[in-house]
């Protein structure tokens, strides 16, 4: 399981970085700000949860994750020159990576031993802070605050894995796998068919 | 005192998420998004304190908490749809969180043997820095940093309770619902009659 | 070595508390928006440092620095409402702290055992963090972003001092004062010649 987990990690970090990327580009930024932001994007949500679990930083001693988002970035900035970016492309990435992260975030909770509950946020903060904050430093507000079924594919597959690992009776691998596939199913559905959970507005509008 | 303290907590989370659900109603965030924000207003304050104080983060272990701020968030997602929610009410809604957090804070501080300016400083960043979160994720410059006298009423209740409370001469519960009422009454003031402190503004303009 | 640190740490702290304010004067907060502000951007930057390292936040203990802060906001509030200050002038403040601030993260990382990349980021971080926070705050896409050879500055600057400290050669105050020099005169020789590192832009524009 722990193999399993340590790769899609690593996915998530190579995908959150090139959405980090994105960002930049659209923003005109030069190659360091989107390096700083490939970064900041790909480890911000793990060190939010590392920070608040009061356990050591992931990064600190495994910097290989620095350089997988360093290298990402730098790749990416450049290719984003010579080949033909459609803008859909960033929402996949991010989709990926959301789902990806979901899963080892509420991995973590479960294994340190905490409640259902944190550890369903847990997974909600690995899976989301990182592109908040590259949504913050681009003068955008957040995905995670718009319509478009965000938190909630993300609330989903953390759920989903809580309650399969609870009940104990699949493989933790094919736990992983199906939290996995269920988050980025539904944040794919919803990007195709804009799908969309109720909207907050005032009555007297 | 404890008792007391302990309700204004549960009041202040309530209130705060309240804020960040009218904030979420004014961009059109859906469901998940708004509850999201009003977990993150109301938590966002103390969740800082905790780190900076490197204590346990106060939601980890009691997640009623969390409860409340989802609870508070879902219930007046809908009812803002069906009821005339006039503007004011979210400067209000600020107002109560922004005045029980300072107490919380800065009391946390005193408890905890800091001196006398870490106790404010713990005081004002729990009662503005979820409020900033708020702003800052619905992309508005935070209120905190506007004119209306809100520093300046968190750190004007956070010095009478620090100075009370040295004092000595009033029982706990006293000196702490005496420092709300002053924060409170400070921050309705100005709101009501428009009061500012002096503006920053540049000499050649 | 550690006394000239420590005045870096003190130049530091006024100036981007400095930069604070007159990023404060152009939104027209109010006096304590604008001390708050001076102390964010001052003390941002060390206090995520910390916290990601997990040893107890700068000023804690050490409450002279959040005092540096407000003073010099109070003072520059007042300063900027009399005297010609130049736009420049906020680019300027905010070299010299990225400079010095480069340098001491750099070092603490050093100081701590940690490697080389590390150090490099904690600096980084150190430098380029609270001017984030003051820009985010501000309602702007945050300097460190933009075109200008600005965590390329730092970068250098950490690097630089890296490589000295490891071969040794020097005595600790040379290396340090080299290393605030180099980011110094990279980052005003970009704003001098409008120097920009290449762009992030995509191919099909």
């Amino acid at each position: 399981m722990d193999e399993l987990l340590h790769w899609f990690d690593m996915i998530g970090i190579a995908v959150f970085a090139f959405s980090g990327v994105l960002a930049a580009g659209h923003k005109q930024m030069d190659l360091f700000g989107a390096v700083v932001l490939a970064c900041v994007t790909s480890t911000g949500g793990g060190t939010i949860r590392d920070i608040i679990l009061n356990i050591p930083v992931f990064w600190l001693q495994d910097t290989y994750y620095l350089w997988i988002a360093v290298a990402t970035g730098v790749i990416s900035f450049y290719l984003i020159r010579y080949l033909q970016v459609p803008m859909r492309l960033l929402m996949v990435a991010d989709a990926i990576g959301l789902s990806v992260f979901v899963v080892i975030g509420t991995q973590k909770g479960l294994e340190l031993g905490y409640s259902a509950t944190i550890a369903i946020v847990m997974g909600m903060m690995t899976a989301t802070f990182g592109g908040v904050i590259r949504d913050v430093l681009s003068g955008d507000i957040p995905l995670l605050l718009r319509r478009e079924i965000y938190a909630t594919a993300a609330l989903t597959g953390a759920a989903v894995l809580v309650a399969l690992d609870a009940s104990g009776k699949l493989p933790g691998d094919l736990v992983i796998a199906i939290a996995v596939v269920v988050t980025l199913s539904i944040r794919l559905a919803a990007l195709r068919w804009n799908l969309s959970a109720p909207i907050a507005r005032f009555g007297n509008h």
